[in-house]
């Protein structure tokens, strides 16, 4: 079955030889890739290496305990854990380390009483029965321990301070030295923990700190702009042409949706976990309400599922009529603008106003939407069996954005966000820099073009009237 | 403005003794929530009580090292590091503690040898600068280390032992020590580490071990299997009257789709990184294919994004005519059916042969929904803008259950899953035992009820027919 070109395998030997002399290139492609992928993981985030940089720092900034004399001749061999500390309890974020610090310190404090505590009590009550009662010490605490690192809220914030605790208790009800040692050994240890500790978090804060805080507060707005930008790429791509001609419709460039569906999440619980331990810091009070990003982060979950929806809907060309076309199109835009006004009033901590008219559009249009398709007036040659699935995506669409909203004035008033120019002023009118291109799709309903200027808070009147379109 | 029943606010004195009146009750109260909450832990998966005994069983036979004089003799004060490596290294899944002790007791080694080799060059260039150089040694490797730890696949799988590796490297290179100290110290060390992880692994693995690879066997199937049963559940809630009348469509009981679509990416991925270290245990071997759980996974996730979809359009009731109602009843149930046999056939390592013919049935449901909805028979009074979302939503699912219908069977072909029976045969025709739910929708096209017999591979001819449709 071979090819008469297909050439000979080479004996063994030469095969070994041929093996042995790649050697070096393959350590070089190896290596090659190793240096791209490292500059990568750089660029990606460029204070991931300052991050390493401080470690560095630390560890041997600690490790002068060593060798300045009087420091040594002070604490000795205890002075390893400093450098242990400081290995294992500097986090990327302040919030990881004061986290990591306060479970470390605590913990040990306690399970040292305790455990000093368990070893009197076994000594009181006999020297014969002494081992056993402190194996039941250990065994009853270890497993009760290790048990509470399941439940949910325990697992999220305190798993590291569980853990020392189970080892602290255990070495030092064990240890079975005399009293006075094991303080003498305590009170050295704890001294070496607390420089380590100090030395660690000195560095965090001061030099080039990373808030978990402001993490979550820019990648919560990050994501609300990211789904700005997938619709207001649709709206580019697809309604080039004027809305007078038939359109065709083809798929934009895709905005990585998925990563916000199926990565946000974890992501956003484990850094308003971290953000729980940090002081405040910038524009951040010590108590910011970080559960409410978590909230904002469903609702943009939520809408991404949607417009993936939307994004499905869009594999394939499709026509439709003007009318339609022009409404999804202000539905598009104005949901795109929405976003992207939410997403910077999140950034600059500045009042959502400027949302505000955009939101009212989209009520607007998303009613003229249903009540055209309610119409049936299909025009002729269009493929309802396309407009309709856009269309319905569409209307969920805008009613996520409109829940996003709300959550976002919602965060705006608990975190007292500043007025927009400081004037103080809310629901100001912010309209007229982009009215142009909302007026098409409002055509039918010339009377509303007014209520839109007052912002969200539309009057009675003029709620009656669009509830009748 | 106060109420003339407003209760007089009682003095301060007055408060202070009700609330510390309150105290017990509110302990009670507290202690009643713990327990609550403990027992729901409990429940929710029993291992995590006998994990929590098991670790409070090795932390207290590895405590017998100081109370057995003969072996506290030989190690001393470094059996502390058995104690130590219980505590960090025992871990829920076997693959996590397998994973702990490789990554600790590696980077150990290399690390120490490492250290100790610098210090040798350290010594060799000259004895005043030694202190400096070891100084910037540490600075550079921990630099290095803590910036590797950033490269995605070494963080999944690596981590610790890039953390271990910067602690000893530094504990020893800076201790200071004379050569013979440190090595006689690192061999007691080593000695008890190996004996603390070793009595982990023992009863890790012996006593109800908990298996990463057959948790996330188990889980990426019932996440199908919950798909199907959600399916399911939209037929035996929507379609319970005959397709012959007008039918309502109310919402269904909700199965949790959005722990599908947003937790379980998270899990599944820990889960296969942990199952990487298993060795091969019961059904699966050493180098099972776990990746390709983790595509089932992805495209899982996907179907579930599209059901939410199909969720949302069944918020309000419907009305559709017939025959749309009764193909959407065929591409419902055949959906569910499929993703019910191939949940079962992943569960049971079996090969999913009998799904076949339900994905045979929902190519041609969904190929009927086309045409009928291309044909434009919508009958009287029927709302359009409710069925064609839907319909569009079924369409896109059917595509989804045909994507996780073939990632099971490469599943299946990876993993040499056996055949159903043990007979061998493949694509064996399981037909007939609900065939009748499927005729209905067929009915249009009865010539093709033969093909579906043969399984999955329908044969060229029935294929044009069907592509005709």
């Amino acid at each position: 079955m071979m090819g008469p070109e297909e050439p000979e395998k080479p004996s063994i030997p030469i095969r070994g030889w041929l093996w042995f002399r790649d050697i070096p290139s393959k350590l070089l492609a190896k290596l090659h890739e190793v240096a791209r992928q490292a500059i990568k993981v750089a660029k990606d985030d460029p204070r991931r290496l300052i991050h390493s940089l401080k470690v560095g720092l630390t560890v041997t900034l600690v490790s002068l305990l060593y060798y300045l004399r009087p420091l040594y001749n002070n604490f000795g061999a205890s002075a390893m854990w400093a450098v242990m500390t400081v290995v294992v309890v500097f986090e990327f974020s302040v919030g990881g380390t004061i986290g990591k610090c306060l479970n470390r310190g605590l913990a040990t404090l306690a399970a040292a009483a305790l455990a000093i505590g368990a070893h009197h009590l076994a000594i009181l009550i006999g020297k014969k029965c002494e081992p056993y009662l402190i194996g039941v010490f250990v065994f009853i605490q270890a497993v009760a321990m290790t048990f509470v690192r399941f439940f949910p809220k325990v697992k999220a914030k305190y798993d590291y301070g569980m853990l020392i605790f189970v080892m602290t208790f255990s070495l030092v009800s064990i240890s079975g030295l005399r009293m006075n040692e094991v303080l003498e050994l305590a009170q050295a240890r704890l001294v070496t923990i607390l420089i380590g500790a100090s030395t660690c978090l000195a560095v965090c804060i001061l030099i080039c700190p990373v808030w978990a805080g402001e993490d979550l507060h820019r990648y919560v707005a990050q994501n609300i702009s990211q789904l700005g930008n997938f619709l207001e790429g649709h709206t580019d791509q697809c309604f080039k042409t004027s809305c007078d001609a038939w359109i065709e419709i083809t798929k934009p460039s895709v905005v990585n949706l998925n990563s916000i569906l199926v990565d946000s999440k974890g992501r956003e619980e484990t850094l308003a976990n971290l953000a729980g331990w940090e002081p405040g810091h910038g524009q951040f009070m010590y108590r910011h309400p970080w559960k409410q990003y978590l909230k904002i982060g469903n609702l943009t979950r939520q809408c991404a599922c949607r417009l993936e929806a939307i994004n499905g809907c869009f594999n394939s060309n499709f026509q439709a009529p003007p009318e339609i076309q022009c409404t999804i199109e202000v539905a598009f835009s104005e949901s795109g603008k929405a976003l992207k006004e939410l997403a910077w009033a999140v950034e600059t901590m500045t009042k959502p106003s400027s949302a505000n008219p955009h939101i009212a559009n989209l009520k607007i249009a998303s009613r003229n939407l249903k009540s055209i398709l309610k119409s049936g007036v299909w025009g002729e040659g269009s493929d309802i069996l396309q407009i309709i699935p856009v269309a319905a995506a569409m209307i969920d669409t805008v009613s996520s954005v409109e829940q996003i909203c709300v959550a976002v004035n919602e965060l705006s008033f608990m975190a007292k966000f500043k007025s927009r120019n400081g004037s103080g002023v809310e629901g100001e009118s912010e309209i007229g820099h982009d009215k142009s291109c909302i007026e098409i799709g409002m055509a039918e309903i010339p009377s509303l073009s007014v209520a839109i200027d007052g912002g969200i808070e539309i009057s009675a009147e003029a709620e009656e009237q669009i509830l009748m379109v």
